[in-house]
């Protein structure tokens, strides 16, 4: 992978219930996603082993992490332990930065 | 640290020649860090053990990574492996998301 991956060249995943996924920069180790909701939208709760930081980029959320629920805004961020229950609501349509490490290999073609 | 950093909830750091630095969700394996740049500042070229991600949020930034040296917007994104020498000049005011594995500790109080 180039060092540089402008956002016009990535290509955009749909994955139904007004959610879609586009895999920006990563290697083996990190990876970086951008995911846009539309209002209503749903990513049900779910657990992975990877570690993963969330920013919120635009948009409202509500998060449940483990046994908290928030929620957040423009420019918060969370942090998921591994394979931690977590799932999001969206309350205002947006777009969220996901983080993982190691890579998620389930998201590349 | 708790699982949600509310965007409110976090110190600026002013690093002087019009950069300044935001800590956001992290533990000891990753790091997430919003760093604004005014017009025509700077990060020096430099190098780190650490592997990189940058997400551009806003602004437009001019990016030298190893021999390779592209102008980025909005939604770019790059990777830097470890000990990739790595600079940026702002070319329009704006915000990097910079995420880190491991942990930037030298960045911690």
């Amino acid at each position: 992978m180039s060092s540089f991956v402008m956002s016009q060249s990535v290509e955009v995943q749909e994955l139904g219930g007004g959610v879609s996924r586009r895999v920006l920069a990563h290697d083996e180790k990190i990876m970086m996603v951008e995911v846009a909701f539309e209002t209503g939208a749903e990513g049900a709760p779910h657990r992975h082993v990877h570690e993963q930081l969330c920013y919120v980029l635009e948009g409202r959320f509500e998060f449940t992490i483990g046994e908290e629920t928030q929620v957040v805004d423009q420019g918060d961020s969370m942090h998921f332990s591994s394979n931690v229950l977590h799932g999001t609501r969206c309350l205002e349509a947006g777009r969220l930065l996901d983080v993982f490490t190691p890579c998620r290999q389930d998201f590349l073609p």
